[in-house]
């Protein structure tokens, strides 16, 4: 009990520090993005307090990444011309120290996307791997039931503490960060395991809430490449506690204004209601 | 008269269907479409009742159209990667039986456009071909005043019975169903005509409202492969009727409130406020 | 003190001109622009009175241009594929007198950014230049303080009339009107210059503010060919004014928001309240 008391102090401690560090430093963040929601994670980054970049040209990446303090690749619409790019980032990124976030969209769905993101984490060390339990699970070659970019029906049954062991093994294998987002959002380092259950099942109607979490991590990290974990239990967090507001805000299925809602509130939130808002369970 | 009445609950009959189908089905769509109005195309397919994957690399179409239940091409930003994929996506949609719809923006304004399109309609049987009176009317290749992607002024002129011979040549040409877009919307398999009049003259000042029913579409007949004509008419109804019912909640011209309006209400609407205002004429 | 009411009601007339020209044309104009803001963009032109067409295919931008009232080049988002066709499109509009706008995002932050702007420059008579103080600074090849897309921290300390300087410089070399937008915004053609001094700081926190007045001014220029200078100041001015008025009608940092509101006053501000809230000097 008292352990509990004492690590619920460290985790409100330490994400203030996070949170801190994102206001001096207004992280610079270079994505590699998929154009589909590059607009919300651009706008989320700039709200959540850090400074957005996109480029991808394989021209550009080298000087981009090397000014900035983080870089987030998403593989939600790869392509030939952008693998090389991610690549390339990934490489100085890891030369220079600057954390590098990896959202495997759709890993497990097909082989180009299997293969490219096989091909990045064998060039390229990241700090975390942000996905949903389908993507994580197929990062440990044992998962053959995917069909698209969503969770499959078999995922949607396993337990969070099914998902830890998963999570955990995959941390180890990568030696970096996993956060498995779900009901109950899984982040853990391979050793410490952080459980968040805020969100709403209504924000699974809007597209994007997951690449704006990469891109939230973006920012998070960016600003506390010093303190990984507690930097990615921040920005999984921050979407899980504004999604919640903004979908308790409404009085229907109104999906536009839950997603100018989450924006808003990532914008405005003190650090106070966030973490009363926050549902968390730190082991 | 009493056919009249018969088809009125015809229609109202079958429309039902469509949409329970839909609701059955939660179709995973694959979208092949363009960069300006893509998140919102995402996001209208989850408000009804879709799921979307939007994937353009030659290297994945093919996994991808297969695990999905239509596929949608729009050819808004087209360049010289995305279309194979359009071709390879289509002719894998059509050895698995698919439905393929089409919007061909632009088509008869650039010869990359109109080649396309003829390529593709050469290679690729598709499902619907959706498009304004300018677009439908230069498949017939008897026109020749296009400039840009809206409509002509000459083509402006035409009476919906106009419309509907010109659909219905197409529709007969190409073996699929035909939806004018317009003040008055016009759906045809080369027998059956229905005309929608929903909508508001303010919805042509946002972009995308003509992807969005391009997108509708791959919701609804990708939950209704066997009932083209009647899916079709569903995800034109979609569109005129909440478009309609956003600009009716405006103050004055509030364009980015009513493209929030319309996002909203596709999620929200219940069937039988749909058909309340629904204005239609089925022959 | 005459001299200076006598260039209030100049402005004043004139602005109305350039308004109603906008009116009287409904220009088309073609966009090769990044994939962050284009939805944004488009928007914002089709509030703003005119509309969009984003092509950017070397196989069409020809045919496109050519159709169009003026041309908006923005490199945000850059590639190997999009720089040739940026090029070609700016060739045939100077053939045929079309306006050219150019936002040369980033320009000194990448060697292809630099390069690709120099080469437009070399090859393409531009109408306007529009940038942050760092970018037009930079095309002095004075500038060797550039971290990012945003205006570096000595850039920060330049006051107006340095920026006035700055900018009439470059508006000698390159022959054309600059803008450059700021705390106060500062258009001169090499001779005249109007101070604007509208807008709000909380604009910086989203995402597509500068692109949006790249998007206005090909609005604005597209009705306006022989008035490039006030249509710049007019485009210019309108996203200071809706800005401020989106802005101030906030009650906290509601970003998403922020931005609907911009696109929504965009659409529906009269002339006279623009003159109202528009804040300026004319020398």
């Amino acid at each position: 009990m008292e352990r509990k008391v004492e690590l619920k102090n460290e985790l409100k401690n330490e994400l203030r520090v996070v949170k801190e560090n994102i206001g001096k430093n207004k992280p610079l963040v270079h994505n590699i993005t998929n154009y589909v929601t590059v607009n919300d994670c651009a706008n989320i980054q700039l709200a959540f307090g850090g400074s957005p970049i996109m480029a991808d040209s394989i021209l550009e990446v080298e000087e981009v990444v090397s000014v900035c303090s983080s870089l987030v690749i998403n593989i939600g619409t790869i392509n030939e011309r952008t693998i090389e790019s991610m690549i390339k980032a990934g490489e100085i990124a890891n030369s220079k120290g600057i954390p590098v976030i990896l959202d495997p969209v759709g890993y497990g769905f097909t082989k180009l996307r299997t293969g490219e993101v096989d091909e990045i984490l064998s060039k390229v060390k990241v700090s975390v791997i942000k996905g949903n339990i389908s993507e994580i699970k197929g990062l440990l070659k044992e998962n053959n039931d995917i069909n698209g970019v969503d969770v499959s029906s078999t995922d949607r049954e396993l337990t969070e503490k099914d998902i830890f062991e998963i999570a955990k093994k995959v941390s180890k294998i990568h030696a970096c960060v996993v956060a498995v987002t779900s009901k109950v959002d899984v982040i853990t380092d391979g050793e410490r395991v952080v459980y968040l259950s805020n969100g709403s099942h209504i924000m699974s109607n809007i597209t994007g809430t997951g690449c704006m979490i990469a891109a939230l991590l973006g920012v998070s990290l960016g600003g506390n490449k010093d303190n990984i974990f507690m930097g990615t239990v921040y920005g999984v967090g921050m979407m899980g506690v504004c999604g919640e507001i903004a979908a308790n805000a409404l009085l229907k299925m109104e999906l536009s204004t839950l997603k100018n809602n989450i924006l808003d509130k990532v914008g405005s939130i003190k650090f106070e209601e966030f973490m009363e808002v926050l549902k968390y369970e730190y082991n």
